[in-house]
């Protein structure tokens, strides 16, 4: 079984030093939200988000989006070989269902979201992704991998091919793919990976790394 | 070199029968747009959209840009060995300069659709994507491809990594994967590809199955 991680990823509420900013009380009153409950999204905030410590790379809901979309339709997880976990720069993680049928239009997802950090679980009627406080440490614990690797731009070089290298089908491994779109991991990764590995001289968008781990992953076991 | 055809895409403008819907002349006033101007969306023109033929596959501009991303970010177009294109249901072709740095907010995607079809080429300062009139077979022609390979879940079963047997990677090849969400290619795919491949005994979205045939070129010519 394979367990990806998106970690450190850029998907947060609204922070509250830039929620008293006009623009973004006026979108809130719009979707029937309170400023604090919108998510950070900087192609629609980055007006107010010039004072956020952290802007450049923070409000990339997108990015997660698109990383579950992939996870989701890939052949490993309708095998359900594959386990989707979300964890944010806040240290929470959302614990992503394999039969989840996620959104496909953008702003659907982005109110599915907000619902999540209000209820912490949706949809209402069957749990499919549940919200909680949980470092990347202690989510690491609880899956209880028997190896678990990181991908970074700063790792080892490896082939693709070489990624899953003597483990077993039968073996829980975890890998972890930053959910961020550049940077580093805030997470202590190096601490908590037994691996860290680049699979590419240059940096990739966390889709094309996560895309690749699980067609490794498929490959090596005659999935795809 | 791979080329890349996402064909009878469902990408295409409001069709005249539905502009005249009061749902989408009022979305098109707040866009400034005229209706028939708009990029049809069935997420946001369902309702319109019931007295549509097709109105089952129509209108999915959002496959078109996650296709978009995932092949301009590729290491593949990185190393400057892909070439993609975008063919759609009405025989348009978007031909895609690699180096695009495409938008990934839907919405922001969205307005450079509807600009590309009034004006042929965006942005206007240095044009990176180019819109014509041609058919699937006029697109292949000018190519002029030593192979054509389809992907469809009727094709003959084969592992990913028999894909590209026999191809040089100076070689010219052409792969053609669907870009609508379910359903048969409108454009005679038979008659027009080499050889027709299915990759995975169950049906997979048109992301799933591009980003695994650039990941198996990538592969087979040690890009990644």
């Amino acid at each position: 079984m394979l367990h990806l991680i998106l970690a450190d990823s850029e998907l947060e509420r609204m922070p509250p030093e830039i929620a008293v900013d006009k623009a973004i009380r006026w979108s809130a009153r719009r979707r029937g939200r309170k400023p604090t409950e919108l998510i950070l999204d900087s192609s629609f905030h980055y007006r107010a988000m010039r004072r956020l410590p952290g802007k450049e790379r923070r409000g990339r809901p997108d990015i997660v989006h698109l990383c579950l979309l992939l996870a989701l339709d890939s052949p490993l997880n309708l095998e359900g070989l594959l386990r989707t976990y979300v964890h944010t720069r806040e240290d929470r993680v959302i614990t992503v269902d394999p039969s989840t049928n996620l959104p496909r239009a953008y702003r659907r997802f982005e109110g599915l979201m907000e619902q999540l950090f209000m209820t912490g679980e949706v949809p209402p009627e069957r749990p499919l992704l549940r919200l909680e406080e949980s470092s990347l440490a202690k989510l690491i614990k609880r899956i209880g991998p028997r190896k678990t690797i990181a991908l970074s731009e700063k790792g080892e070089r490896k082939g693709l091919d070489e990624l899953f290298e003597g483990v077993s089908v039968r073996d829980e491994v975890c890998t972890i793919v930053g959910g961020f779109p550049h940077g580093e991991f805030i997470s202590d990764v190096e601490e908590l990976a037994d691996e860290i590995v680049s699979i590419y001289e240059k940096p990739l968008t966390a889709p094309a790394v996560l895309i690749r781990v699980i067609s490794s992953y498929e490959r090596r076991f005659g999935v795809v």
